[in-house]
């Protein structure tokens, strides 16, 4: 009979912990019998000293087999998941859906809500009228197989293991863990049923992970899990130190979907639909090669293919699909304020995480759960990082329904920083991480 | 309003806490406002991350308030306490008691029971038939004041943080952590009333703590923790490789302080009472130098004043005083059962845990708290570390009240080692630690 104290004392000695005493501890907290002072103990012993590829994978298939898991056996081919650790303007599953369904590969998405800057992706979808997100089991499974896509809320029962650990971590400084977070992010992913898993690390200053160090030590676990789980993962790192594309509000970046759909998008946010498109399009078995796949995706967003699927998803869900062609039909703020520059330069800095603060002071994002979004208002950037900007030229436009934007001008202002010389953006697209 | 969660992050990120910020660990675990999970991670981040001196004196002073504190100011003079972190056949404190009060330092002292290999000091004064240790307050400072020597049991209220605490850090792997330890016993120390500590910290195979390097920083740490709180302390290491002495057992252990004050004790307990008790007559106050005490605490065995005070202090707390003179007044084993050596040679290891645990088994010690201990029981050793022994000659004497003594003679065999070649033994007295 293995005790607790010891699978703790075990873990602080730097010791690597077997299947069977990671268990103890997952399904032992998750049942009552471990009580949350042991819990709390080994976790923190595990930020000091860590856990191996080994481990990992227990800690998550435990938190796995914790609760429901979505069996999508039912639809065809490889069901390819995709994740983003999370940013400011970061609309890229609305794009990557239709796009990597329009090249053949099934996507069966779960989404969340989620707190933040913005709405999650769920938010956004419903930013067009009539869109719904509740589909049976068996509605979402033959919608995927009819049309290879849908959209869904998260189910309630997927690892309840990571939701009462997380709540733990949270009051016991016990968050910024890589292998927890590795753990937790990818737990989720296998319980809602992905066959293969292409993850988005955000680095930088609008990230969670404010490092590229880290970011890369992220990627590195939950590609090392994915691996000894069976799931084929990939991961890039993504630069987040401005915000992605230029749209950052709910209908602002369903409009700027569309319009990446059309060809016509930001080139910063193309560019990573293309690179995380043609990972999923190669995990989904339909292209050899990265090079071959990102041709399939130039090619249905050309012909039009990805768009027009992007239609169907409406439609299907109870939408206007006539949205994709006239993007006026989306809610709109009352006011469109531009915010001028002070001065003239080069932007050298577009502190995201800032002015993702200034999009959820219009209305943009959440605080708390109980918060209500207002999906029509957010920012629309003119300039990034690196354009040259005259002073009185307009650097941004707020999408308010008030007119009091005082604060949230100051805020682009203080974080939007305009300097004689030019400097050289970090890459959009860092490190590939495949094992 | 400080947050308990975000104490636990400054401390595991290793930053050094204010003394607010430890009450509010200390003071809200023990009224409950402060839930057992945030305070087992911050003690695994402190195991991990420790805590200098002038944290270590908060976290003890607030262990110390957070119940009752004894009130000694009613006894004349420095009084000044001894512990001892605990080992096998550790009789100094029945010796050091009438030693140090016949040089004129006022011995008011608070004991345990304990769990281990033979009772505490409790148990081994009430060997002596009408022994009690129930005095009140009021008596308890009279008798000093009168007799310069008291020994009582320890109050129920004494540093209830310092037992919650613990009992924690029992079952989440935080026993181990010198800041914790060394904060644990002086809070103990300093709520029973001392002005003044002596600390004898053992060492080796017998003690809590195996090795000299973390003697040594236990020792530093309590020193440290006794300055800072205004506390005069001193500490030596002492080596506890073998037992001390020659007797392991209540009433065994009494015969042999009794010999230790008549000028007749074993030569390794002689010279650790005269090592501590120096330091304890300089602490109180009646020395100028170690040298001048020891010549002091000589002269009392000498002159025999030593053994009459212990028959004073029998005497006032209801024992018979005669047993300074007549040790047969003792409970005595019904079986003196000789372990002879299987070979000869030079003994260069007796493994005291090990001897220890055959005199526990003999029914000497407490397993648990409701074991009853026989206090008649226990070992004497004939041989000590680099004697020279011949096959058959007898290495100890099992004072046994049953015939059946398989396993602790056997244990003795096995742990009393025996080779060709003479070892030096380690040292008796280590370091001595004052600052």
């Amino acid at each position: 009979m293995v005790r607790m104290v010891d699978v703790i004392e075990k873990k602080r000695n730097g010791e690597v912990l077997t299947k069977a005493e990671i268990e103890l501890f997952v399904n032992g907290y998750t049942d009552g019998t471990i009580p949350d002072y042991q819990a709390s103990a080994i976790l923190m012993a595990v930020y000091f000293k860590g856990m191996n590829a080994e481990e990992q994978a227990h800690l998550t298939m435990a938190m796995v087999e914790s609760g429901e898991q979505i069996d999508l056996s039912a639809i065809e081919g490889v069901k390819v998941d995709k994740h983003s650790t999370g940013g400011v303007g970061d609309t890229t599953t609305l794009i990557l859906v239709p796009l990597v369904a329009a090249c053949g590969v099934p996507v069966a998405k779960m989404s969340g809500r989620g707190l933040g800057h913005t709405g999650g992706t769920l938010d956004k979808l419903e930013a067009m009228k009539g869109f719904h997100i509740e589909l049976t089991k068996e509605q979402f499974v033959q919608q995927v197989n009819d049309l290879k896509l849908a959209v869904i809320g998260q189910s309630g029962n997927l690892t309840p293991a990571d939701q009462k650990i997380y709540a733990l971590r949270d009051v016991t400084a016990t968050v910024d863990s890589i292998p927890l977070i590795a753990s937790s992010i990818m737990s989720k992913k296998i319980a809602a049923g992905a066959d293969a898993i292409v993850l988005d690390v955000k680095s930088g200053d609008g990230a969670f992970m404010k490092t590229l160090e880290d970011s890369k030590a992220l990627a590195q676990a939950m590609v090392a899990i994915g691996n000894e789980v069976g799931r084929n993962t990939m991961a890039i790192i993504s630069d987040m130190s401005q915000p992605l594309g230029n749209a950052i509000g709910n209908a602002l970046e369903v409009q700027e979907a569309i319009e990446t759909l059309q060809g016509k998008g930001p080139e910063d946010l193309t560019e990573l639909c293309l690179t995380l498109g043609s990972q999923m399009v190669v995990l989904g078995g339909k292209a050899e090669s990265l090079e071959e796949a990102r041709k399939m995706l130039k090619e249905v967003i050309q012909n039009g293919k990805a768009l027009q699927l992007f239609g169907d998803l409406i439609e299907a869900q109870g939408g206007d699909r006539t949205v994709i062609e006239d993007p006026s039909l989306l809610p709109s703020a009352q006011y469109q304020i531009p915010v001028v520059a002070s001065q003239s330069g080069y932007v050298t800095k577009m502190e995201a995480d800032d002015i993702g603060i200034a999009a959820m002071l219009l209305g943009a994002g959440r605080a708390t759960k109980e918060d209500k979004i207002d999906l029509a208002v957010g920012i629309v950037l003119n300039k990034k990082v690196g354009d040259y900007v005259e002073k009185g030229e307009t650097l941004a436009i707020l999408h308010a329904n008030s007119e009091e934007v005082t604060q949230s001008t100051e805020l682009l202002l203080q974080h939007i920083h305009i300097e004689d010389e030019l400097v050289t953006p970090p890459p959009l697209i860092g490190e590939i991480i495949t094992k």
